[in-house]
């Protein structure tokens, strides 16, 4: 779908990219920013300081489920990153990857007007949501605010979607907000999360923020969060948190396992078999089930 | 998905489960009660007084469509049997089983400690969701008024689903509450109907009642009431009412076969055919087509 | 408003009224099972075991506001007892009364037909909301779930209403579900909590419980509980927290008085004195006014 | 699913029919006031004025999306054509065709009594929804303001939905209301926008207008616009503006194949590339290939 | 407040003003057509064919209740005549008069050329909501369908406002829309009755309809209904019923003086008493009391 | 009421009030920052940057209306600036001052950790919602985004309440969240908006900006505007259109004096008058009117 106005919507901030205006960013977080308040982060991180979850976590996480992250989360005090209601383009298809951030608010033309003339003095032209798109690296997931806004708030049509899906890897988008063009969008394979459908263009928002924290409904989001999306919503796992989430669920898959192995058997209440057995011997062969399990699965996926 | 908070839900009336402590059961209704409350029924009931629908009317309802309940209940004055606005799990798959009712109330700790008081004097454990689901039959269906809570108001998990479809032999699940593993449930062939999917365990609740009288929405349920559910809703239809129900519905079979068959003609007005044929040579044809058809099935099915 | 539809609504459970159909009744508790489940209630009981928090508590009750329960109530594990998104008839009122129950359920004309059959039998007319109605107690608050139910849901119209004013000499009225006759009741000095206002007849509906456990909205209510609204909302506090709640309100009185002066005197950032003087001076001069102040109001109110 | 309560619901207005009943027509068009109303209409008529949308740019039209409408129609001042939130039968099958409206008002039963005497007069008998669908033509797309009514607003079950779908050639229905036998209407091969779907035969309401304009949700729609369904609303074109949207939705169709060859390349941030290039040189290049298939494209589907 | 845009929103329909122009209109009734629909009206009528109930009623349904009107209407077949959730602006001053209705469209710029070009060729200028104001009589209310439309769906500021009250004689105006100007409309002593205010001006919208029959919500409207508010709703009584209504009220203020008076005496539980007194001596003296100020009523409001 | 827990909620950004901490600041503007940004400013400025609209403008505004604001501001681009849809404590009492903004996220205590070891180590305690309220000058409006919380999103009780009304000199609050204590708050004499009352103290939420630019339902609100509010709701006035805004709603104000002097002549119809006089004669007579009364006014309130 042709973008038909492209001159529609406005756009605040251009001397975001450039560490020459960086005094005028509305917002960003700097090198040193971005560190320090990401500073639990165990991994590598980015050259502008956000944190990068290893590929290897972020394929381990795709056999995850909702449940198996917050069986972490909240008993680590993150009672805040979980959101849902939204629309899910491809549910049988998980959403996993790196958060990159990408704030709105409703068009202002003052504010508007500072931003394009430092823009235009440094050499940049207008800057809108193709800015931060052509931002976007392999494996990062784009989050966006676009405060549930349905006419107005598209933050792709299916160009653009087919745009992030190259330059992501099929990592994904959650808004928000809303997108267009969904006939299009429908047959490309990216996971995409959001609040409505609508044909119109994005319009009467400018970029308020690239890469700071951001709130998507309950959830506050920072910057390198890996997010997972399942059939029922999205969660933000702070990278420091990512490996003992995908241990964990392991177990708890492996406890699956043999809870439904031994429902089958027809001879237990439910209640004698799970959530544990209340019988120590069968206890006890849950347990050796769950070593020997968790050995065969740590040898696959060596740390 | 294991349930990681054994504790965090709280549970109610242990007594219900034995004849001793049945003056403290907070509440379920006597073999006795059962009986008097559900005079008009037909069938056989359970050892606890819970009517039984037989197996071969539940066989013949799977043909059914709602519209074809409520072509015989408003008009015996069942006005309040059916409820809509559920997620459904398989809309292509019936549902159809018969009540087994559960009732959930906001946790109140003076009434979860007088009622485990009570359980633990009674040599029994804790009382909750498993508890109930322990006694379910097969050609149960699992009905909850968990008042349409999401976070918290989580009746089953995948393992818990498998064990309720094992037990009732894939008969289903109607919750006015939510369902967790949302992924791990959909491969699994049973019909359910949910308000929401919420990742969180069951919590902040407390038993209230089993196989009482409970409201499912604007609807009105009884233990032994055969549930029936479509892609449209769910009927709780009195055991009293199922034959009736069930052979009207198979003239609405044979109705609708002729009346396309005379569209297919392309030589008649809607109006001319459908509800009753205008004309009284069609409206013989159509009477004796009836007849002959409706000899048809009952041979096929004789009662 | 002469009601003008008598027999539009069904009535379940006359035998709840007399010992002698106890077994039929579909719900109440007996004197025992009310003692049982009240057990911690600190105070005396009405002839059917129904705590009875004293006139003195009640009348000191009407200076709190809904923040002076929480300050408590969350803190003793009672989460579930407050409820808003009610319109409030007078809202400058106070609403303070001992919880008489009474639960609702859509109307189901075979629980109907065994229920009057039984009352019937027993020389009882039909039973209905003026059943209920007409066991209020002096001080008691009619707490009512008709789930929200506007049209039909309407549990009293001006003449009703004029009357529970006159049997609980003017507690009040929280009603899940509808009023009618807003204009005349309006003129009336009682106060009441409900959903809607709507013009028709209570219908459509039957008893399913009288002072038994009943949920409104997020609370569960027992009979006996000290119904306290105010502006916000209405709270359900359990007899045996009441005395400490009230308590515990005159401190916050005091700590309020004392803010106030401070803030008055314009010299302090508003974090020096609130929630708790940073000065140990401050600190100490609001102790000793604390104490002064408490036993001046105590020599007011002895226990 | 045979529509059990033939007299359930009150008709009006059958002298529509009849010119010599024009007179009490509440409401239609006369075929001059059909004219009139729709002066800028380029193409062909229907005997009774309504204008007829040739087949071929119906066919055409099947290729687009909202979004491709939404190009052409808020420039040329139409910005109340659209309306999404229904729910569809089948989202991955376009709905194209001719508007042909029917509005509902809640039953009166005055308004109701006149107008049936009236057709009485006349020779005919009731009035009601199959009235209307009996006049419908191939091509013809059924638009219903049923006020989003779920009960009693049922426009159609499956044997009506069958018939529109024979008479109108699978064109398509589109109703602010409800349909019932979901189930049964699954499975015809015929697209379909509704609100809701419910159990209910349509009842309460009389018929106040025939091929007048309408309002859906938030749009108006003349008799004989072209409406559009797509898997995210529908659109209500003027026949004077068919034409250019269909033409230029090739132009978009062949801007979006070119960008996606160019983003494939993998040589370019988005922004150089989408909307319009911003290298000379690629816009001469996107230009040419602008003509090119154009070109094909018209000699493929010369006007 | 000025209507700073006056060209902001289009008009449709100035032929309605002018029997040489009948045919354009889009809609009105015929004189003819007025009285042919409303033919059950037992009162007089303006020039124009609407109903004119007699100053004289309207006065005394000051004195009814929106329950007074319910007590009557469904038994007569009707069933769509109250609408409520409505914002009251004076929720103690009742609102009645005889409806004057007014539809809306959203803006269609081709219908809106049609009936400007018609308008001017007659010699008028552009219709658009003052044209219908100027249209209003004394004791006429305003009752417009605006479909809930917020923002552009104001029907009048506080001049427009002032004017209808001087116009009407201060009768009223409901509205499926909004107002502006709350704050100078809140001192004006008229009653009114909106869905929301919003500060812009009218725009987007046509006028579709003057005095046909409007839908508001769940009701049908005619012209000529006697429109009657109370603080629950609004509810739109035919003329053919209004005597009925009145005087029905009558006796349900009667038999609610008697009812309080022996509610009073504090003998009697509610149900001895009220609907129908029990005890036949009691009948007998309601009955007796009925008759003796029926008659002192009737002295002084003979028909 | 006694905060009871300071330590539920968390804070962020205590760096914000020192200047050595500025690169921490999460987020404030710099004053170079807040003078670029709102360079359109004609007035003085505070300290820290922030406009400082004058208060004889302050004074003027308490007489104008939400649509002489309206009447303005569109018009110059900024279409985004008005919100509605609050409880509004003082519906009679105008809401005007300065913005001073305040941004909540949901709490994450990584984020929030970081932030309090910085406070920490610059000396500083833990910043919360008090922090803020501390930097309160007389004439400013609290503007705050709690994101529309209920539980947990209460700005203040009824002693911050105080406190801010001392600090401000009674100028307001306006929260896209929730307040405590209604009852005690209703007495005093600050207007405020806001979306719900809750008895719960703020909690589970962090600091992430003060005056920053923030987003209030669909408004962007930038520190310094002026704010102002009404019975229907709150528009944020950018401090360059102040002067314009107040100056045209003299001119309103004088034709609405007018108009309604000619409407009280009962003479004209409405679209004679109103909005500009069709007749010439009249026309002069409106602008000599406003001409002399401008003047009266202008000598009033000279510049």
């Amino acid at each position: 779908m042709k973008r038909p106005a492209r001159l529609a919507f406005a756009i605040l901030g251009a001397a975001v990219l450039t560490p020459v205006l960086s005094h005028a960013q509305l917002f960003t977080l700097t090198k040193d920013q971005m560190i320090e308040y990401t500073a639990q982060n165990p991994f590598e991180r980015f050259p502008d300081g956000r944190p990068k979850v290893p590929d290897e976590l972020i394929e381990r996480a795709r056999g995850m489920s909702s449940e198996e992250v917050l069986a972490i989360l909240p008993g680590k005090g993150f009672r805040n990153q979980y959101e849902d209601g939204f629309r899910i383009l491809h549910p049988d298809k998980k959403l996993v990857g790196r958060a990159f951030t990408l704030q709105f608010m409703p068009l202002r033309p003052d504010l508007d007007g500072v931003v394009n003339a430092k823009a235009q003095a440094a050499g940049l032209g207008r800057m809108y949501n193709q800015t931060a798109i052509d931002m976007l690296q392999p494996g990062d997931v784009l989050v966006v605010d676009l405060f549930g806004q349905a006419e107005g708030g598209t933050i792709v049509g299916d160009n653009l979607f087919y745009y992030i899906m190259k330059a992501t890897k099929g990592a994904g988008l959650v808004v928000d907000g809303a997108i267009r063009d969904l006939e299009g969008i429908s047959g490309m394979d990216m996971p995409a999360y959001f609040r409505r459908a609508h044909p119109s263009a994005i319009s009467n928002v400018i970029i308020s923020g690239i890469n700071i924290p951001v709130r998507i409904g309950k959830a506050t989001v920072m910057p390198g969060d890996l997010v997972f999306g399942d059939s029922e919503g999205v969660y933000f796992i702070p990278p420091a948190l990512v490996q003992q989430v995908v241990d964990n669920a392991d177990v708890i898959h492996i406890h699956d396992e043999w809870t439904r192995m031994k429902f089958d058997e027809g001879k237990y209440k439910s209640r004698e078999i799970y959530g544990t057995p209340t019988d120590p011997a069968l206890k006890k062969e849950y347990d050796e089930y769950l070593k020997k399990r968790l050995e065969e699965i740590r040898k696959k996926n060596p740390k």
